[in-house]
């Protein structure tokens, strides 16, 4: 396996990043390859002393970086030698297999979409989020790549987000649900009603409408919205449980008594801390891709970066893109197979 | 003060509604009469020996209850007898100033609509829900009721929530943002775009688009947005923050060192609780209507529907809807004056 990592642009520098990469490169033997993409003196710089002592790593240098003030799409057309862009083509051009990176999402997205394409009978690609919960976890799809979607994307996202649940987090049979205020099927907007048409004809574990209530309580697998709803939700729980840490610290070292309680009870706060922990994951995949892409977080520390690289190797391993490209097949082909009018199914391509 | 309470269709029973009237009643001698609307007989064998002893006190007799199977809108139409239509009615006919319900919450927006009517210059009502947070706590409006919104709809929730925020909350000045998927003007959905336009011109404290991180770190006080949304961000917190504390009480139990430990932080618990307790505020106003009405959540105990019923006098002792009714006009009046088409942004009413 070949992976090109995307060095710049996340909030520690590169050296994080590539330090990271060394973690995941001693892990797996079967990483055949890993590109440092970047700007070449500031990977040399933050190489350690002698370089990477690895044959397996190479540099490829990239003159230009999108930052998060950048416009994605306009971005990646402009800045062709931008990092995410160099990374994108070494996967087009067959020479990797894989990128990962830390930088913009929209910028991931854009050279995803732009130089690798879509995987074919997808109109529409997605990032998917892996929630913890105290019993389970669940994907999230779309976490915030597509701000407007059609039917037929959701019913996409449902078919990739349950490939993604089975193969790669391990659950046999994933439930799916779409996001929404009621769990009855005449309960929704005009999205997920039509979605909701879709995904009941699919090959897969649909157990129709969730709600909020239902996300924490291990009643779904994999959550399938709109990315405006996907990115609001993931945003909400991720402030309100740091909110709530944050209480929890405060009102444990109000005093001494209850600092001492705190000492005395510290492993089970460490084991939520574990639980909770986003490094785990380390990204988001973006799904329905021309190769397989992983966005790890900006904040993302060594960690986070090694956990990345693995699950990337792990979605290569599990054909994941190939089950994609299939079960999208047959989902397009059911869905026509049944409707009277394929046409008007498809037309919302 | 008239309170009329629909003391049907809650959870517990109507005794507990009935209790808790009665300390609503106790502790506020400004409220002049209370109806107790529902079922005769429930009512009278749930009432203590000898009746309430409080001249106050009257029961109105409905022969109906809308159950959370009806569908709101037409059972409120069929069911002309139900105890939310009549509660709604004794507000309409002015033998009550406000209405309290423990019952489902889209047959008290139906009886709100078709019984009292909106506030003129509205073509939306919405259900406001305050959140608590570690610093402060908000209003999410709309938090369900209106699933698909117009652009005006939110600029109207804009300017109800920064009333209810100023008079009941007591925030001066409170901060109104766009609950969307990134902070500047540009990022968004159609319709939080269109609404970003219209609430920058209104004479509100508009801080411009929040995004979920922003909301449990004191950076808005208003939330706007529609109520799928909303709904969906309301039911994910309170899933999620069950979530947490499931967690906590399972780790914090699991030996007895860490029960020690916990005993000992237990007050920092409790403030904890306190802090997020849902009783303190007991329901949720339903803003916008030719009358104060209050949904008390369906799960309310005592404390929580004498809770409802304080905020309820409250909301008309501040001239809630007064207020109300002369900002939605002169908001109207502004994005009319502004806009070179003043039909084209109140066509969309």
């Amino acid at each position: 396996m070949r992976i090109a990592v995307d060095v710049m642009g996340g909030d520690h520098g590169c050296a994080v990043v590539i330090e990271g990469a060394k973690r995941a490169l001693q892990a797996d033997k079967n990483i055949s390859a890993l590109f440092l993409v970047g700007n070449k003196s500031s990977i040399h710089a933050a190489l350690p002393q002698g370089g990477f002592r690895d044959h397996r790593v190479r540099v490829i240098h990239a003159s230009e970086v999108l930052t998060m003030d950048d416009k994605p799409a306009a971005a990646v057309r402009k800045k062709k030698d931008c990092s995410i862009a160099r990374a994108a083509e070494l996967v087009h051009e067959g020479k990797a297999d894989a990128m990962v990176s830390v930088g913009n999402t929209g910028g991931i997205f854009a050279a995803a979409t732009f130089k690798l394409g879509r995987i074919p009978g997808l109109d529409r690609g997605g990032i998917a989020t892996v929630i913890p919960t105290p019993d389970n976890e669940f994907v999230l799809l779309d976490s915030g790549a597509n701000i407007e979607c059609k039917p037929i994307n959701l019913a996409h996202f449902a078919v990739m987000g349950s490939i993604y649940s089975r193969e790669i987090l391990g659950y046999k049979n994933p439930r799916v649900g779409i996001l929404s205020i009621g769990t009855e099927e005449n309960k929704g907007n005009e999205l997920t009603l039509d979605a909701f048409k879709l995904c009941k004809r699919l090959d897969i574990n649909f157990v129709g409408n969730v709600e909020g209530h239902d996300l924490f309580d291990n009643s779904v697998d994999v959550v399938i919205c709109d990315g405006f709803v996907g990115n609001i939700v993931l945003k909400t729980c991720e402030s309100l449980a740091m909110g709530i840490f944050a209480m929890l610290k405060r009102e444990l070292t109000a005093n001494p008594q209850r600092q001492l309680g705190a000492l005395l009870a510290k492993n089970a706060f460490r084991t939520i801390k574990r639980r909770l922990d986003p490094e785990v994951h380390g990204g988001a995949p973006l799904l329905g891709f021309n190769g397989v892409v992983m966005k790890a977080h900006g904040s993302a520390r060594e960690r986070a970066i090694a956990s990345a690289i693995r699950i990337t190797t792990e979605s290569l391993q599990h054909h994941l893109n190939q089950t994609i490209a299939r079960d999208i097949a047959r989902a397009n082909q059911r869905l026509a197979c049944i409707d009277p009018h394929p046409a008007a199914v498809l037309s919302e391509n």
